[in-house]
């Protein structure tokens, strides 16, 4: 099966867990669960979910359901999107391609369906079925990750307190492992944790996703100056109109560029107890950083 | 003691709970942490957090602990007051007697500070010190309260739908079961499986939590026609304003204030199998329905 096979595989694979998570949009109130499932669906790529189950098929194999607890990572992640793009935060028209929830649903119904998704994600991971202490470590590891210390949300104030800041290479790493970098770390050591990874494991997959983790924001920054909006399907050089701090800003395209590359292959050097167990990661760290959108 | 006595000890307990469990206003990013306590120390009841104990208390000797399970309650109820009062939603700028958050933060941060609540809740559930088969009970028991399906989220856009819609007794009480009835339901449910309740503890404290949650929406749907915005400490006469259905637009004052009294007899009611170990929910429950703000 070729890489591109197996992915869209993964895909649907989620999309399908996805879709028997999230209630129907006849179940009332249907507004909201029309509105979830709008920002679902929407085109993303799952990237969190299938390094989640990537992450668990390294340590085990196939663990049953874990496709559960990767859905759960889509839904904070598909809530942070909605809740970035409002009016008060990034106020993007945009996304994927298509209109921004709150474009849709207005304002209210935008900011509650964010809220849906993040309780939705912890509902999931209470509920699935998993011996209880490694669903404790679990849920634990999704909270930090989107927390506000060194977490998702601590990411996002320090970015939005950034902004018009001279740029500065300490607050750019701390910035970025916070914002993006937890929850791709989150991903995978929930992966392994739900696969009953022993304490090494665990430490080689933590790194695997740090080093993942900052590769793919460095790429993003990258992108947001090279691409269209068109093929981003969302607002492109909205980073320098904001002036947000970025990798090209503080390094420069060229360096960015080879700063990913050496990620990419510290990420894979951090794979090397699991042999072949972990080649789908070590594929899925290049197409991480060889995409174009 | 005296039970003003008893209710000032419970306060305390579970501020300096939750003083202990939010980062302190000194650890990055500051301005969130400093959001989060803002409105945290507000001058909230915790009513929530003390069902809760008390719960855990009529079924165990002291739960050792449970306070913490207790505080995720007045999280989500903060994150919730937090997001009700944005200009998108209920559009206030006052919350008991103080600016509300957005008021002094901006509203991206009033919506982020009320990501960061909800997360702490379940990050805080996922720490805590309990078996790990009741905490995930615990914690499936919170998500589904503030979800979309009968929970706080799906009570929230009911009541936005239903806002100019002709008043409706069959409406209004899914409105209310769910927008404030399932938290205060899911509080002593919390606390009665944290403190290890059998089948029959736990179906009677369930039915104690619905009446006492009717009558607490009641009680404020009533106070919000007959008291000043001074002494209710935000904008009173909002529901009439905004065409909410309430209680009293439904069935009248007289009848309203006769149907909490009513709820009130039924929750002691449902006590009856704990005899005097219940005797502060009893009094909680009185508390709830001659409370003047």
């Amino acid at each position: 099966m070729s890489f591109r096979e197996y992915l869209a595989g993964q895909q649907q694979l989620i999309d399908r867990e996805l879709d028997r998570l999230v209630p129907a949009e006849s179940v009332p109130p249907e507004t909201i669960h029309r509105a979830m499932r709008y920002s679902l669906f929407a085109g993303g790529k799952r990237v969190r979910p299938i390094l989640c189950l990537e992450a668990g098929r390294a340590v085990a194999h196939d663990p049953r359901g874990i496709e559960t607890a990767a859905c759960s990572l889509e839904f904070v992640h598909t809530y942070s999107l909605i809740h970035d793009d409002l009016p008060a935060l990034d106020n993007d028209d945009y996304r994927r391609g298509k209109l921004t929830s709150h474009k849709v649903f207005g304002e209210a119904m935008a900011i509650l369906t964010g809220d849906a998704l993040l309780t939705l994600a912890f509902e999931t991971l209470a509920k699935m079925d998993v011996p209880d202490d490694r669903k404790a470590r679990v849920i634990a590891e999704l909270a930090t990750a989107a927390g506000t210390v060194g977490g998702m949300i601590g990411g996002q104030v320090a970015d939005l307190e950034g902004e018009g800041k001279p740029p500065n290479a300490e607050l750019l790493e701390s910035i970025h492992r916070a914002k993006t970098g937890a929850l791709l770390r989150a991903s995978v050591r929930m992966g392994a944790i739900y696969g009953g990874a022993d304490e090494r494991q665990l430490h080689a997959i933590s790194r695997y996703g740090e080093h993942v983790g900052l590769a793919f924001q460095i790429v993003d920054d990258v992108l947001d100056v090279e691409q269209s909006s068109e093929s981003l399907g969302k607002t492109a050089g909205k980073d320098a109109q904001q002036q947000k701090i970025t990798f090209p800003a503080v390094y420069g395209l060229n360096e960015s560029r080879r700063m990913a590359e050496r990620e990419r292959a510290c990420a894979h050097e951090s794979l090397s107890i699991f042999g072949a167990r972990a080649s789908r990661l070590r594929e899925l760290a290049d197409l991480i950083v060889q995409r174009t959108s």
